[in-house]
């Protein structure tokens, strides 16, 4: 059988590689997107990484690319990208497949990566799953039967958009949304929070780290000054992992899933997020709904998006 | 074909029926729950309603009951139900199974009325819709690719408990979770803000209505209120309204659905609830995600969970 092209299209780098059915690649390239150079520069450099993966046997069986969001799964039209400056209903499936002559599948990338954790990772198994990404936003996808669900118009699964503090001031989302989960529980709000703590006067090791220039201050600076047991930096991560397990108790409700998988730079931070999510939800929620339903941390790495475009692709 | 029976079981009332494939009810019966008596009160007289409305030829298709949850719609247990005193791990579907010897199910009556808003009602022809019931509870049911969604164990689909304002004081529902849409906008919330601004001192129709004893003040005089013009009255069912928005939008982020039902005695309110509602949604949403998603109010009335009970026990 011919191997699978698959592309992870993000705001920093496009991945692209070549895979067999069984997720061993072949092949991989990395390049830098340079986002801010618009739509055509970044697809002719989407066509160039595909091209350093082509296979000398000149077939493949088909193209998988996962894509920034909101995106029209159904017609594979990037509706807009925040972090791709210019993506306004873009036709990156057409595009690709014009380009190429090949089967080519686009899907949003955070549903891809749920795709991919319930294929080939943390989630491999279980019928019913959501997927969580926190990083510098909260992205996700939802598996339901074994398939990646993704709602009437191919808008679902957008996690990190559900409202869980609505009366929250200044909590109001670019999406619109009072209070939604990105806005309370994703990098930035974690270094917001840890930051306005500072300038309150809190004592942490995290005040000498930033020198006086309070913007330095990350998540990553406050996961490692929490791992190291800073007093303020595991408040800051107790609090967004509350939000985060009352996020997850809505979605317990909804959707009665055997399993949440969570990925994304900030949960590599660990038991300073994990443990007050899981605390959250099982002091919140009845044991009938979270005895069944573990939380466990993400499989893949970066691998993630590549992983879930060749499902997509592999399957479509 | 042999007709059906189906059963509502509330807390206040006990409904049944004898139905035709196509909803046509041949005979029904009411009888009083008397809730305090205990199940076995209680069983008994659901099987008499039962023997009620049993055909002369002494023939039936099948039994289907809906039930308050939570309950294991697998195995046709009521786990508890805050409205049956002494309701807890009931076995009502082998109960009823063993006591009349025809084929029975049993499932959670606001997923059920969900089924029958989308079978006889307000959802027909639609592929993905949610329901929710505004009362004294807020309950609901989701339809996905035309079928009732239930979750892994069948605890899914319980809208009412999903969280839109963690942060709100005092808000913790009896789900343990903090502001849970339940707490914020059913009947009992409404009524709960009416009083506090009238204790507050706010000017309002409601104040010479309570003549002197809030207590008199429930959902219904509010929303009789507000459908005057009363400016309080509306005020409160607009805050009701926002916060059933908010957790619309949530669902939406989630499932994509093509349609929203709203029933239940507090949606009766009609304008003065779903303005706010569908304002919210206009304005704290992105537009592609609530163009195609109309908010309708139910059809069915009192006699939608007999029909999702018909529908449950037509198709399993």
């Amino acid at each position: 059988m011919s191997p699978f092209i698959v592309v992870d299209l993000g705001g920093t780098q496009i991945r692209a590689a070549r895979c067999r059915a069984d997720g061993h690649m072949e092949a991989r390239v990395t390049l830098p997107t340079q986002a801010s150079e618009g739509p055509e520069a970044v697809l002719s450099r989407i066509r160039e990484a595909i091209r350093q993966v082509w296979p000398a046997s000149g077939q493949i069986a088909a193209l998988g690319v996962a894509a920034p969001g909101p995106l029209d799964a159904k017609r594979g039209v990037v509706i807009f990208a925040p972090n791709l400056p210019g993506w306004e209903n873009v036709p990156l499936r057409d595009h690709l497949a014009d380009a190429f002559g090949v089967p080519t599948f686009v899907s949003n990338d955070a549903n891809l990566a749920a795709l991919g954790e319930h294929r080939y990772g943390a989630g491999q198994g279980v019928a019913d799953m959501v997927y969580l990404t926190i990083s510098t936003g909260i992205g996700g996808g939802i598996i339901l039967n074994g398939k990646l669900f993704e709602g009437g118009q191919g808008l679902g699964g957008e996690v990190g958009h559900i409202s869980v503090a609505a009366d929250a001031q200044g909590s109001t989302c670019i999406c619109g949304n009072p209070g939604c989960l990105e806005m309370m529980a994703a990098g930035p709000a974690i270094a917001r929070a840890a930051r306005a703590a500072l300038e309150a006067g809190a004592a942490s090791v995290l005040r000498e780290r930033a020198a006086g220039d309070l913007t330095r201050i990350t998540a990553r600076e406050v996961a490692e000054a929490a791992q190291e047991g800073d007093e303020l930096a595991r408040r800051v991560f107790a609090r967004a992992g509350f939000y985060i397990g009352v996020g997850l108790i809505s979605i317990m409700y909804l959707l009665n899933p055997a399993l949440f998988v969570i990925g994304g730079s900030v949960a590599n931070a660990g038991d300073v997020l994990f443990d007050p999510i899981r605390e959250t939800v099982r002091s919140h929620a009845p044991a009938i709904y979270w005895q069944a339903t573990p939380i466990r941390p993400a499989a893949l790495g970066d691998d993630v998006g590549l992983l879930g475009a060749l499902a997509l692709a592999m399957e479509a």
